[in-house]
């Protein structure tokens, strides 16, 4: 392990060189007599970010591997870091258990004031990077939802957990955890397994998520397993619906339900969103809002809530043209991705170039691609460490049969890798169930400049003969009959016509049939017509912000050791853009004329729009960083004179000098993002004799 | 009627020329050779602003005299102006009924995307202008309630609406809505009507909301009224409670509502947020988020709604001091008051200077004061006219019994003056409540320097004595009693001492009962105290977004005539701050060379964060401008040449160019509200052959 540190320190001193010079190379080109390009010190700029974050990743690594302490006891280690930052966030208020002076309720959170802060900043810069970026229409829904359009998206019905009861005490608990966890322990701490009963378990670990409700409940019965608490016996298997079910008006005859998403809300306003947008195709509909899941046990803090925000965007397209002019901005993004063919072989994510995985056919198609380029650029912006960030497809089993491709933003924590963005082509189902239920068509148009004489794919499957042959299997069969593209049934009609038969592969059953003739007819109708009438097929890249929120908390938190070394700080080291407070002003000794320096600093700040605290008390200088270091306010205003003060910005410790007219100024083009620090160094005298965290 | 219009005609004509005079002075002070001091230009420009904002106000009373058409039927104009506005807002989208496509559900909408950006800015506006300028601590608390909550808080039992059902359809109605709307008809059409039972019928009107159940429910026999529908006979009148009701997990045994406000969330949290803020007062909490009323009836659009947002202001204070450090600020701001002795003497709200309402006790304290005048800026910088803005005192009868006083901000609309914001001195109930309820002191210490020998007030009111006396009222009596100041309960002592009884005014009652020696102990007790601990009084301005943003869109609302006067044109006067979106850029002819300068403005606009369409259809600059007009876009980018185009101002279609590479920073400019329009007028050409409607 020691030779593994010292590589990881290596590593680390390369990279803050290669900072050093880009640095330098920007300052260089900045200073250039006559002038250089902006162009050229864009993407000197650029670099220079670049070339940062891996720096800062590389830090990171360090400290994990020296939080593993060299005893290989990763788990351990990960809970003790986890303790750590959530020991941190608790105290400081980023958020609370909801409703504390009663105990609390299971699953409910409060943001504090730093955490609402980040959660805002973290919406601001999501509006920025989605919604005015893209010319998003952005709508704003309620969370109360009336029965009818959730039977409809299919949430009363299938949006359940499967759950058991304590027989004696009545206790719920779900299924699927308890039989994890009772593989688990058996796994960590029965030393008597035989090695096939610990692959056995291993696997049922593994494919837990794709277990029937039979299936389920005949492994906890084989396991015999009771009720965790009590050893009581459990009742049979129930489904559980998760949505907090209520009654809209006084009568008592309007069931409704708090949204279980945002989406629902976009697709039923879809026909006046398209006139809105001139009838016109590609557009895309965006929401920011509360959803809601009334979770049987929720667990694991923040990740697993009954309230929660989500940012969804529903991208409405023509199902022929799934292109994106704007794709090339993104085609030359490298990131960590996990295609379905590399899970399926046990192989980890690697690398890839998003064009080539468009170009390849790994990912479906070029708008698809564009949300994953923008996604990646999004949490990578936020602070997310781009290592421990990949791009998961769904094995087939996961997905929807209705999905054409759906991949999601894991993101690495202490919790392992959690989806924290769901980014699916989800075909023109939602719509379509909403055309149904409401009678209401939500189509879209495409005028012919002269009418068209043309075919129409006719696919009848013969559901009398696919019963006979099928039985329960028939529905799905003929789902998948139909859902075919028209290549796939011409070669069907084709393949029929001269054999008789063909093998077909069914999804949703995960087997090949064979399928006769009689099974099915496929044709091409012919006529005229003057425009074509089609159901936009739905791309939704969805925002679990809570989940994104906690693993910045993570990947942003470290700790160093104090200048006495008598002591480990905590630090957050949150980029400017999501911090929570800017910047602080602390006059360096309790004393009226720098008081008042520090209120008339505090109000051109207050002008400026930055966010910002004033510590007037006489705490020392080293133990007030140390204070807003572990809330992540990355610049510290130090009043030391009545004419200059000094910048501190927390991840360096470096200070500058910069006169009382111009601090309120540097700090907004630092913090607005339109200069580096780097750049305000290289602008700004270096203040030698630095504050101390000792002063 | 004509004379009254050409009055109006006149003042706008004055009101213009006082704007241009003073635009004038600003652009001779900037131009001054050797420079203005900034304080002087600086107060130049705040005097133009608030000209215009006159001249603006007298345009609108203008438009309206002119709506009223001369005769008379004020309320019958009112809808038509009402039906216009509202036509508007849904045709583009600024809300419409939720889940349309499904019938809708009443009191239920959805904000379209413009109306969605107008929310996004006003809150936006609401966190620069209260929680930053005063450092507030946000919080963001769940939606979800547990009962306990609830409980303490008295929502579960108070907060009720009382019903009445058509006792064979079963439909559900609001009593004191039948009893008006019965009223209001019979004063309507029944030309039979006895001067007598007239006034009887509109007293009814005007203490309507101060009836008791019995009250309510006695005027509903005695004036025999049936279900409106069906003409069925009426149950008796039944509490029903607003709130949301739903079960948190899955067991069935933990009830729990959707919160009808969001104060309670900050309440609970009293304890930590005092940590946080160094255990110092005073301090204020903030949270923004959906609230939740199960209306009965909803009826009014936007005004009454079963789900809001809120925004509420909770500040902490010592309850013996309640001064506030920059109440200096606003206590030369002069509006519309209309105090509890106004509205009594059957008076109108009357032009106060707010520091001089607070010196007189009009208005109970600096730190309510303060909000009253940080309220009035936020909402007229938002755009809410100022001569139909009034701040009015709950009458005595409206306010809680803990409340020390009340005032609400109401902005008159088409529905009459409704109430927008709350803005309360709610004393301590909250916190003791919730104290209670919790077991956890939710308290404030002030530490003394050194022990103190204090004396303790102690009233002890005798419950034996105050039943025998009081019987039912004995509760009401005994609380005012304990409620008593020092110096009240001084006095009291004083007179049973020396007279043996005392009259006593208990508001709760509404009457004046006489108290005897026996029923009371007063007293003073001394002893040694270390701190003072206190439970702090809470002052809460409340804001009801929706209700603010509605009465926006109709205080904005203007119609003129087309160029050809052969249409009435929509225009929203947003101001830049709230406009939904800040900039169009029209193409002024369809050619490749102006699509593509178009496209480079709308990219420098996307990078400096401002908002725009981009309308490259080939319809006449007259129909773009009027399109954009209509949902408030200030400002329009026309490109008619490859190196300057041009910038439209919405309200005065005055023009100006610009070169191609500045034209983001001036509309960035004028929409941040760095410069006004008047100001970027100065610096550019005006554009001599304007576009104009007609092209």
């Amino acid at each position: 392990m020691a030779a593994s540190e010292e590589s990881l320190r290596q590593a680390l001193a390369e990279k803050q060189s290669a900072v050093d010079a880009q640095a330098h190379a920007v300052r260089a080109l900045k200073a250039r007599p006559g002038g250089a390009a902006q162009a050229e010190i864009d993407a000197a700029v650029e670099a220079l970010k670049a070339l940062k974050v891996d720096a800062g990743a590389a830090a990171r690594r360090l400290q994990a591997a020296l939080s593993n302490n060299g005893d290989g006891a990763a788990a351990s280690s990960r809970e003790a870091f986890r303790q750590a930052v959530v020991n941190t966030l608790e105290r400081r208020l980023f958020y609370i258990p909801s409703f504390k002076i009663y105990r609390g309720v299971a699953g409910l959170y409060d943001y504090g004031p730093p955490g609402c802060a980040v959660k805002s900043n973290v919406l601001a810069f999501w509006r920025q990077h989605f919604v005015l970026e893209e010319n998003m229409l952005e709508v704003d829904c309620p969370c109360v939802t009336p029965e009818v359009v959730l039977k409809a998206s299919g949430h009363v019905e299938k949006f359940t957990d499967l759950m058991v009861k304590d027989e004696k005490t009545g206790t719920c608990y779900r299924a699927d955890h308890l039989l994890k966890d009772f593989c688990k322990e058996k796994l960590e701490k029965d030393l008597t397994l035989s090695p096939e009963k610990a692959a056995e378990l291993k696997h049922v670990i593994m494919v837990l998520d794709d277990l029937s409700a039979e299936e389920l409940g005949a492994k906890l019965k084989e396991y015999g397993i009771t009720a965790p608490d009590t050893k009581n016996p459990l009742s049979d298997l129930y489904p559980f619906n998760l949505m907090f079910q209520t009654s809209i008006g006084p009568s008592g005859l309007s069931p409704g339900y708090m949204r279980p998403e945002t989406a629902q809300g976009i697709f039923v306003n879809f026909k006046d969103l398209y006139y809105y947008n001139g009838n016109k195709l590609p557009f895309a509909a965006a929401q920011i809002g509360q959803a809601f899941r009334n979770e049987i046990s929720p667990r694991q803090g923040l990740l697993r809530v009954r309230e929660f925000t989500l940012a969804e965007i529903e991208h409405f397209v023509d199902p022929d043209d799934k292109s994106h002019p704007k794709f090339v901005d993104v085609a030359n993004l490298e990131f960590l991705m996990f295609p379905r063919e590399e899970q399926l072989a046990g192989k980890s994510a690697k690398p890839m170039i998003l064009g080539e995985a468009v170009l390849k056919g790994v990912v479906n198609n070029e708008t698809l691609g564009y949300f994953i380029g923008r996604v990646f650029l999004f949490l990578t912006r936020l602070g997310i460490d781009k290592d421990r960030l990949r791009f998961r497809q769904h094995l087939p089993n996961e997905m929807a049969h209705y999905a054409a491709d759906c991949w999601d933003a894991e993101i690495e924590c202490s919790y392992g890798w959690i989806e924290c963005v769901g980014i699916a082509d989800r075909s023109a189902y939602d719509l379509r169930a909403h055309s149904e239920k409401s009678g209401v068509p939500l189509v879209a148009h495409e005028k012919f400049p002269e009418p068209r004489e043309v075919e129409k794919l006719v696919i009848v499957p013969s559901k009398k003969e696919l019963g006979l042959a099928f039985k329960g299997s028939q529905k799905m069969v003929v789902e998948a009959l139909e859902a075919m593209s028209e290549k796939e049934a011409l070669e069907m009609k084709a393949t029929l016509e001269s054999k008789g038969e063909m093998d077909f592969h069914v999804c949703t059953l995960g087997k090949t049939v064979s399928i006769m003739k009689k099974m099915v007819s496929i044709s091409m109708d012919k006529k005229k017509e003057h425009q074509r009438v089609f159901t936009p097929s739905v791309i939704e890249p969805s925002f679990g912000i809570g989940r994104i929120i906690y693993c910045l908390f993570e990947h942003s938190f470290y700790t160093r050791q104090s200048k006495a070394e008598d002591e480990q700080l905590n630090v957050f080291s949150f980029p400017p853009l999501v911090a929570p407070i800017k910047c602080t002003v602390f006059p360096l000794i309790k004393t009226q004329k720098f008081d008042d320096v520090a209120k008339i600093i505090a109000k051109s700040l207050t002008a400026a729009g930055i966010s910002h605290i004033i510590d007037i008390t006489g705490t020392s200088i080293g133990k007030r960083y140390a204070r807003t270091d572990e809330i992540g306010v990355p610049f510290a205003i130090t009043v030391d004179s009545t004419t200059s003060v000094t910048i501190r910005e927390r991840d360096s410790k470096q200070q500058i000098r910069v006169s009382i007219d111009e601090v309120a100024l540097v700090v907004k083009e630092v913090t607005d993002g339109q200069s580096t620090w780097g750049d305000v160094m290289w602008r700004y005298p270096t203040h030698s004799a630095a504050h101390t965290e000792e002063e």
